[in-house]
This record gives C-alpha cells, sequence and structure tokens, in this order.
C-alpha cells in the first residue's frame, strides 16, 4: 500500500500499487474534473506530480516541456510508491458562483395556473374503535376523509397500510393525511362534484400538520442540477438551489455519459443514477436547510432535464438515445415514488418527469414551452435552448415544430483550447479595439481569467470578425492582421493555426496565456452553424420565413449570456429587430415548478409533448444546405444578416480596409 | 462444537453447546412440528435422546418414566455433547394424504361467472424503429397494442419500463404483453366501447407467447396451504397442490401466530410473513413441476385467507386482531405485485387478496360465500367454515350476516389429550356397541392409530353420548358404566378425569393408549356449544328461527370431515332435516379460483364484504345465555333436538335403562 496526498487541500488516501490517480481522488474526496470520464481524451484532469514515483500509461495533452516540470493526466498516472500530488485551482471542480445568470434573469416564480397541487393534506379526528365499531383502520381512515371533505375512494398502497395501525394509534387518532392523485390513463383525473377521485394514501403524521405542505421542483441539467423548494399550499417558491451534476465526473456531455453507462455491464448505468439522484438530495437538502426542514416533508416532486438526464434519473438505459434511429425507451414516465429511485424526500412522495419528444428534445423543452408561455402564445414564436445542444421550437398556441441540432459542447468550454464553462475566472465578455485590435476582457466573480466561457467566446469572435482579424471563413492572415496589430505578438502561429491571446500567462489564474486558435474558430462556427441551420430548416418545414418569427424566446443556461448583438454578428441568431428576443433564464426549472403547483400543467406538458411534431434534421434534406452555407461568418448570405452587413460596411468606412 | 444426529432420517448438524434441539432440528432440516412456536406448552416436538448429554429446561408432558426413558421435548432440551435423536414417526410434521377429503368433496372447478381474468396477452409485431418513425420504444409498443385490438391508456411501471427497450431489440420487435389491470377506486374497470381501459404492462416475452398464460388460486389455511394452477385463457384448473403451513413451527392457532409476530420488534411478522410466503411458493412450485411450467409464467395470484393469514401474507401488523375491539388493519387489500411480497410467481404478477369482513371473519368465508353460491342463493342460507373458528354467514342472494365464535382448535387436535389432524394415523371415525360398550375404529391413511382428529372426536362423543358412558353434561360414572363393560379397564381414573380408551398401546403407532378424557370432552363441549350458541345467535339477531334455514353449507377442511349425524347427536350442528346439510370441501381455494378467471367475481365479493352485517358475539348480550344453554350434551333444551331425542328414549328402550 501506498499513501497519495493531494495539496493543496492535503487529502490523502492510501492506494494499491498501480491504482490510478483518478480512481485515488475520487476516494480521498478530492473533487477533480474528469469531464470524459476516464478515457484520457479531455486532458482536464490536469495535476502535477510534486514527489514519488508514477508511471503515465499515455502524455496525450502534454508537450515534453510539461511532462519535464511533473504534469500528468490523473486518470492515466498510476501510483507507484508514495506520491504527492499537486492540483491547480482550476481543475477542481468548480462550484457555483453567481454569474450574469442570476443579474439578469431571476426565476420569475409566476404560477402557469392556479395553485393546484398534485398532492394534498386532510387533517383527520377519527373515533377511536370500539366493540361496536371495529371496522378496520384503514375504513375508519377512509371514513374520516369522506367526514372531513367527502373525499372517497382513496386508495392505499402496502407500504403506507403496514404502518398505518401503529401510526393511528401513536397519533391518538388525530392525524394528517397527505393525499397524492394516481396517474391518470388517458384523461385528467377530474375533481368529482363531490370530493375527488383517484387519490392514494401517501403519508400519515401524527396530529394537525395540513399547514406544512412542501414540494420540490427539480431541473436536471448535463451541467448543473437546480432544485426550487415550494411551499404547495400557497405555490410560493421558497428557496432555490444548484449545483453541478456529479455525473459530470462521468463524462462531460450526454454522449460520454450514454458511453459510460454501458460500462460493467449496467453497473455504470446504475452509477449515474445514483450521481443524479445523489446531486438532487444534495441540492435539495441545502434548500432544505436554509429553510430549516427536512426533506422528508417534501411529498411532491416534479422533475425536468434533457432525454438523457430523464433516462439516467429513472435509471433507464439511454444507449439507443445515442445511435441511429435515436429512439428512447420512453417519452411519457411512469408517476413513481421517491423511494423507487432513491430521492431523499418523503419515500411515498409522488415524482413525476416532464414528458419528451424526442432523443434529443427532452422534458426540459417541453418545461420551456410552458414556462416561456410559447404553448399559449398569439405570435409565432420561436423558443430555443442553447446549451450542449441547441433545441429549437417554433410554433404558438395552435402548432409547435422542434428539432436538435447537435451543436456540441464548445459554448460550455469544450473543444476549445481555453474553454471553461461560465464560473468564477471566465472570460465573460470581450471587446477588442477597431484601432489598435487590443482586447478588453471583462471576468467572472471578480478573479483572475482562467478561460473563456460561451459567451466570452461569442464576443471574441464576433470582434475578431467585425474588426478584420478574422475572416469570413474564419481564417488568420496572421502578418496581415499583424500589421494592424499594437501588440503583433498577440497573435502567433500555434500548433493549432493561428493563435489571438486574450490573457497573457503573467495576468492568469492559470499562469498560461489564455487564447483562441483557428480551430477553435472552426468549432465554434461549426456549432453556431448548426444551431443557425436548424432555426431555418425549422422554419422553413413549416414553409414560413425567418422574418415571420414574431418573437424568439431563449431558455437555457448557456441562453442567459448570450449577448445578442454578438450572437447575430456571428450568425448563431437570425437578424431580426433586437426586442423581438427575450432571455427567460433557467425556463426548465421554471417549468417544473409551474407543473409542481398545478395539475392542469401536467396535462398540457403531456398533450404538448405528444402533439408537437418533431423534424428529424438528420432525414432532412434541407439541413445539409442550411447547415454549409450557415459555415461562413456570419453567412454564406451576407443579405439575411444586414444589420451585419450594414455594420460591416461601416466599419470598412472606418479603418478604410 | 457438537454434532446431533436426527433418527430415523440420519440427517446430522454441527451445533454450539448449549443449543436447543429444536433449532437443530430447523437447521438440519428436519421438520418437527413445532405448534406452540417453541414455547413447551403443546408437547408436540416429543423426541427420544438415543446417546449423548442433554440438559432439560423442564419435562411438562412428561412422566418420570418418560423422562427415564429418554423422552424429551425438543423445544426445551439443551445440547451439552454429540448427541443422537430418534423422532416418533407421528411427531415429524405430517405431509399431507388423501384423506375424506378427496373422496368426499373434490374441488368442483367450475367458475362462478363467465371466463374473464384480470390479465390477459396480446401478441405483438411492430414495425422497428426508422429515422422516419422513431417514436420512443414505449410508444411503439402502445401503438401496437391498439393496431393489435384497440387496447389504449396502458400505463407501465418503471421496471418493466427499465428491461423494455433491450427486451424489444432481443425479441427482434416480435414480442407478447401480459396485461394487467389496474385496481379501481370505487367501480370495477369497465371495458370501455372501444377496448379496455385502466390496464398495466406487466411483462415482455420474444415472440408470440399467447398460448400461455398462467394463474394461481391460493387458499392461506392457518393448518394448510392449497393453491390450484390455472390456465388463465380457458379457466381449466390445471393442478393443485397442498401443504401443511410453515408457520405451524410459530404456533398452532392464529394467536399463537399474532402472539409470536410481536417477537424481536417486527422479526416475529417478518419471518412469518416469510414463511407464509415461502410455503405458497413450494407448493406452487410442486403443482407447475407436475406440469412442466415454471412458477415464473404465473402472471395472476388471488390469494384467501383469514383476517389473520391476510394480514401475515401482507406483513401487516395482526397484533390489534387479538386485542379487543378486534381491529384489522384493513378489510379490503390493495392490488399488489408479486415482489412486493416476494411470491414466486413473475415479479409483477398482480396479487388480489380476498377482502375480509372482520377481525375473525376473513377473505376465506367472503371466498366461502362466493364459491358456495350462498351470495346469490334464493333460499335461506346458513354458510359454516368449521375450523380452529367458527365462522357463520346467514342470508340469500338479498342479504348476508355474519358472525365469528372462538370454537377453539379441539377439533383440530389441540387441547385434547390424544388429538391430532387429520391426517395418516388419524382415528376418523368410532362406533361404540350398545350392547358391550367396545369401541370399533377407523384410521385415516391405512395405518396404526396414533391419535383422534376432529371427526374421530366428534363420532366417538356422540357414541359415548348414546351409549350411554358420558351424560348429558360430559361427565362419566365411572363404576356405572364399567358394570355394563365387556372390557371395564377401558374405562378408568386418570389424572384429567375419567378416561375412555379407544385403542391400546399395543396396537398403537405410538405404543400409548390412545383415550378421551373427561377434560377432553368438556373442551368438546365447549368447542361445540360455542358454534352452535354462534349460529342460533345469528339466526336469532336477524328475528328468524333455526327452522328457517333451507340450507346449510359447510365448507373448510374440518368441515370435510363431519357426519351430519353425530355432529347433530352432539349439539354442533341444529338439528334439521339431514336433506339440508352440504358439504362442499375447500370452499376458500374454490372462491380464490373462481376470482382468478372472472373480474365479475371480484367486484361481487368487494361488495360482499363491505355490505356483510358483523354481528360481534363478544358485544352480544344474547350470546352468552345461548352458549350457557349449549354446554350439555345435545342442549339444555331437548326439544330443540327432537332426532336426538328420539334416539336416546329409541336407546333407552333397547338398553333398559
Amino acid at each position: 500500500m501506498h499513501v497519495v496526498t493531494f495539496q493543496p487541500e492535503g487529502k490523502t488516501v492510501q492506494v494499491e500499487a498501480g491504482e490510478l490517480l483518478s480512481d485515488a481522488a475520487v476516494r480521498a474526496g478530492v473533487r477533480l474534473a474528469m469531464p470524459c470520464g476516464n478515457q484520457g481524451r479531455c486532458g482536464r484532469c490536469l495535476i502535477r506530480i510534486e514527489t514519488g514515483e508514477v508511471r503515465r500509461r499515455e502524455n496525450a495533452h502534454l508537450s515534453p516541456e510539461r511532462v519535464t516540470q511533473g504534469w500528468a493526466l490523473a486518470c492515466q498516472t498510476e501510483v507507484l510508491g508514495d506520491v504527492t500530488v499537486a492540483i491547480p485551482p482550476q481543475r477542481l471542480r468548480e462550484t457555483l458562483v453567481a454569474s450574469k445568470t442570476t443579474r439578469r434573469a431571476p426565476l420569475k416564480a409566476g404560477p402557469a395556473a392556479a395553485v393546484d397541487p398534485w398532492v394534498r393534506k386532510v387533517c383527520l379526528e377519527l373515533p377511536p374503535p370500539s366493540l361496536e365499531d371495529n371496522v378496520s383502520d384503514w375504513d375508519r381512515t377512509k371514513r374520516g376523509l369522506e367526514a372531513a371533505d367527502g373525499t372517497d375512494g382513496v386508495e392505499v398502497d402496502l407500504p403506507v397500510l403496514r404502518t398505518l395501525a401503529g401510526q393511528l394509534r401513536a397519533a391518538d387518532w388525530k392525524a394528517t393525511a397527505t393525499l397524492g392523485y394516481r396517474p391518470h390513463p388517458r384523461t385528467p383525473s377530474p375533481r368529482a362534484e363531490r370530493g375527488y377521485g383517484g387519490e392514494v394514501l401517501l403519508r400519515l403524521e401524527a396530529g394537525d400538520t395540513s399547514r406544512r405542505l412542501l414540494g420540490a421542483a427539480v431541473d436536471i441539467g448535463t451541467t448543473t442540477v437546480a432544485c426550487g423548494l415550494v411551499d404547495l399550499r400557497t405555490g410560493e417558491l421558497l428557496e432555490t438551489a444548484a449545483e453541478y451534476n456529479d455525473q459530470i465526473s462521468c463524462g462531460e456531455d450526454v454522449i460520454s455519459r450514454i458511453i459510460y453507462s454501458r460500462q460493467g455491464g449496467g453497473e455504470g448505468l446504475h452509477h449515474l443514477q445514483r450521481l443524479a439522484v445523489e446531486t438532487i438530495n444534495r441540492v435539495l437538502g441545502e434548500a432544505c436547510q436554509r429553510r430549516g426542514v427536512h426533506p422528508a416533508e417534501i411529498a411532491d416532486v416534479v422533475v425536468a432535464g434533457n432525454t438523457t438526464m430523464t433516462h439516467l434519473f429513472l435509471g433507464l438505459d439511454p444507449q439507443h438515445l445515442r445511435m441511429e434511429p435515436y429512439t428512447p425507451t420512453a417519452s411519457q414516465y411512469p408517476l413513481i415514488r421517491a423511494e423507487e429511485v432513491g430521492l431523499a424526500t418523503h419515500p411515498q412522495a409522488s415524482v413525476w418527469a416532464y414528458p419528451t419528444v424526442a432523443a434529443y428534445v427532452g422534458g426540459d423543452i417541453t418545461s420551456g414551452v410552458i414556462s416561456s408561455g410559447q404553448f399559449r402564445a398569439d405570435k409565432l414564436t420561436l423558443f430555443m435552448d442553447v446549451g450542449t445542444n441547441g433545441e429549437i421550437v417554433l410554433g404558438n398556441a395552435d402548432w409547435l415544430a422542434t428539432c436538435a441540432c447537435s451543436a456540441g459542447p464548445a459554448f460550455e468550454g469544450a473543444g476549445v483550447r481555453c474553454g471553461m464553462r461560465a464560473t468564477t475566472g471566465a472570460i465573460e465578455d470581450v471587446t477588442i479595439s477597431t484601432r489598435t485590435l487590443e482586447p478588453t476582457i471583462k471576468v467572472l466573480g471578480n478573479a483572475r481569467p482562467a478561460g473563456v466561457c460561451g459567451s466570452g467566446m461569442i464576443a471574441a469572435l464576433a470582434e475578431m470578425f467585425v474588426t478584420g482579424i478574422v475572416d469570413r471563413q474564419g481564417r488568420i492572415d496572421v502578418p496581415r492582421v499583424q500589421a494592424r496589430m499594437a501588440t503583433p505578438q498577440r497573435l502567433r502561429q500555434g500548433e493549432h493555426g493561428a493563435e489571438y491571446v486574450l490573457a497573457w500567462a503573467s495576468e492568469s489564474e492559470t499562469l498560461e496565456d489564455i487564447y483562441l486558435t483557428e480551430v477553435d474558430i472552426n468549432n465554434l462556427i461549426r456549432t453556431k452553424g448548426a444551431i443557425y441551420a436548424g432555426i431555418t430548416s425549422l422554419v422553413n418545414s413549416v414553409g414560413l420565413s425567418l422574418d415571420d418569427v414574431e418573437q424568439v424566446l431563449i431558455g437555457g443556461s448557456f441562453g442567459q449570456h448570450i449577448d445578442v448583438e454578438e450572437a447575430i454578428r456571428i450568425g448563431l441568431l437570425p437578424d431580426l429587430p433586437w426586442d423581438r428576443f427575450k432571455f427567460l433564464g433557467n425556463t426548465s426549472l421554471l417549468g417544473a415548478y409551474q407543473a409542481l403547483v398545478s395539475r392542469d400543467v401536467r396535462s398540457w406538458a403531456e398533450e404538448i409533448a405528444r402533439k408537437m411534431t418533431y423534424l428529424e434534421l438528420i432525414a432532412d434534406n434541407r439541413f445539409m444546405g442550411e447547415y454549409t452555407s450557415a459555415m461562413f461568418l456570419p453567412h454564406t448570405d451576407l443579405d439575411a444578416f444586414p444589420s451585419v452587413k450594414r455594420q460591416l460596411l461601416e466599419l470598412a468606412g472606418t479603418t478604410g480596409s
């Protein structure tokens, strides 16, 4: 056995010879970012060996100098003796920080319909049994429910029935019942004229606890899990909390997670299921702690997530989502009990998952269509959620069509050399002087820059484009641009083509230059091109044109950071008047909240998901043409972007080029 | 560690010093009868120490001579060294033998309604997914169901959904779905005009398996568990099998079991629950083996049992059944899945338990009211199930009233010195010569007598009464009777009053005399008196008299062995014309079978159990009076038994007394 010490935290762990440093880190409780799922692909688990003997399996992502300096990938390095390892700060898995998100679009927690939750409480005062009246405890309970407010036909499941006799007596026959609805096969369970119908007893508590009835709305994002704690009596959103999804250690994007899920004959799926639930439990625990309540008080849960996240949360095998023809196991999910998946709420809490539309149009999108109001809009509306994938919904109260473009995770920091997520240290905005071609950067969280996040990339690319550093094909003519620069060394040839330095090593948290390469730019153009081509294909598929779109509603975590002007400049968003764009923040969480406080919303969501027309872009002939046309800045057809064309002409006049 | 060897089977087991022989027997797989639940009360676990050292905790039930001979109670004897133990054959827990039961009343497996089971199979041939048609696997399955026969609104639970994707692909999209109904809160789930409603997918199999659909009907008796294996397509009863309930090792009657269930803070309940299920699994396994099918093929189960058995099977705490005011946890039970209780059928098989009426009027009675046809009889009908308890139902198609008399287990062999259950070696019939007062006995299973079973006790008592050995108070005037006897030593004074020997030690399997004592007779009179008083109290409670009863239907295991004439002679059954009595055999199992093959029967049963009027005898003033009057042979009021009166007068003439 050897000892591995992780600095700067000083955590230690005993390991067998030959064990991987990444495994040691997990056991030591060191939260190292391992987005590619320990496959040595992403290079994010970079650490430095301070002392001790190791064996490197491979050194991809590492120059010979860096190897000499002791750098290694934790997931490719075996321990051969006592080892001390240093982890650079930005390699630790980030915790969420206040960002543009909370400033720009706080969760506006308005219910979409009258507050009418899926669960309710009924207070009971039962006459104790006697020889003259010795009906069963359950019959007595049902009689009490009927006496209280006419509720009849209530059912009970075995786990609750098993505790009933003891609980009623411990409560001295004064108790509060929590009732939840049964799922409804076809039509929503209607409240009968007299009382309710189709309910089940979820929980019995001693005394009158009818003033406490809590629910949880959960957005299971690939990157971030966000929860809202809700008072179901009033519909009030009490708390919100968020954390990174623990599944990130098994892969950064959904494809890596699906691949990981196949490990060990189902063991991978089981592990991912548990990680999702553990993350939710942690986030719920945090929200509950702030309110001084216990998660076991939560009697109802709504989750919204993309199709892969929903599958993983429920323990459904996601592998067919990844392979043509991309089929989910289900699009409407059974109403389950919390204990079936391991949530730390009340074990009998009812858990409803937002229905999904297709493999890459998930419950987060259905939720967004609800919470954005698109489903009852008069105006022709384009709803977008741009994250790792780009999902687009077109329509209004009368019809809805949707598609998904595999945009790739460039905007979330992957596939971009100095990319990172929008957390402390991320360059979130860039302006470049047309005169000196010198950048001015804005960093998240009052810190030294550590990388560039999606909004920073868009801003940088837009600025590099309008200032002429990058041409319409995304190429950089280094000598020609250097000639215009105040600091020519800011532009240089590197391994991945030309590099434009946004921040020097001396200013940065990582002590390395932060820059964009031509390869990065090419990735960004492919990403924005896929999204734009998705939009145009979808709009054209229904015989409309972009000009017909009356409003563009943008949801999702990344969407919140986009600057419309910059996004139009690079051709990510269509060139429409700016006042048609609205940024809505976490529409998935908001929709989960709305479904939590209203049974009607759930029925609407099920209907919307069922009726939405899904356009499979891969099977759509238009798409490849649109995509090819969109592989320019902003587009092959500059006339499709009149505002950009005008700006370019103006700038050409200014710089005289 | 010591070694214990059990003879004659030769089974051995290693034990710690101080371990009880009864525990050693369980671990050795020796099926020793331990009715009192190892409390040293019943004396049934009698064994003989052949060699080796033991310590006896107590010697109740053993004379000093027997102790000298090496006899000991397994549950009161600790092992101190290597020990060889001999078990007398009749002490091994009996396996069921053919008896009067099968001769007199085989299970007449006629359905009570049209065959229309709770589960059904639908064969699916699904078009494989393609890019043009990539709906979810579950949507595809539902589409297939709708295409097959218009079935819509089918639901699925998470465990089945988790295997769906893999199963459909392994089956190459040709599969057979097993569908079961959801429970219906108030009204039976009607088959909608178009297809069915409220169904759930229980199972998916590759290929076309629609020709195989099995169900199991289970009667969970306190003593015996009987099962029927049923072809649900045709309603045919394929096999029946029965075994003693493994719970007998924890107590012979329901009260002992309820006490046992409190052991170890719920551990006892858990143990009893498991024993019930293990017994059912064994019996089902036997029935399935005979047909060459696997129990996992069974998709639907109906159980009928008394209220305690139903509670124990479901894992519901039975303790309040034993204490005033005798309340069950429930009288209608949730529809569960087999895996919730551990049945070896298909884990998703639906399990429905017959509803109970009160703590001592259980699902076996509701089942009997169905299968006896009482619930739709025109005639005023008395239905009786006499076992450990006596349950009585009075009524017809228009109304039903019921009560339970705690008859005690005398007829099942407990509380009677030489009592035993109706298995091999039991004296099942006795005639006594009026001239010599010598008995002629009939033994079950072509064996030497080992004890007396219930029907033998009734016959012996009736004969002893009409021949004048026993007077109307149940007393024996020894000198006076001996004077009339050919073998006066057959009547003697013993520890428990006078003893009448039915079989001598030299003729018996146990090498002991088999006899009835005055104490035994007193127990029998109290038992029959309780039942008769129950009948009269119930009849009177609705303002009727016994003469109004147009038919008496007798169900249950003990009921099958009763001889009407003898039962009337001792005043167990009312003195009605013999043609009004019908013996129906295992009405509980038959009702379970009928509910298995017909959904209507389940609805009827739920309605019957709900509407049946329950008379609580303990709270009924009439009952004590009736009981006191019934504490004679046949009754205080001899005019209530005209046929017995006539017979006594005739015999008085014959014997000249």
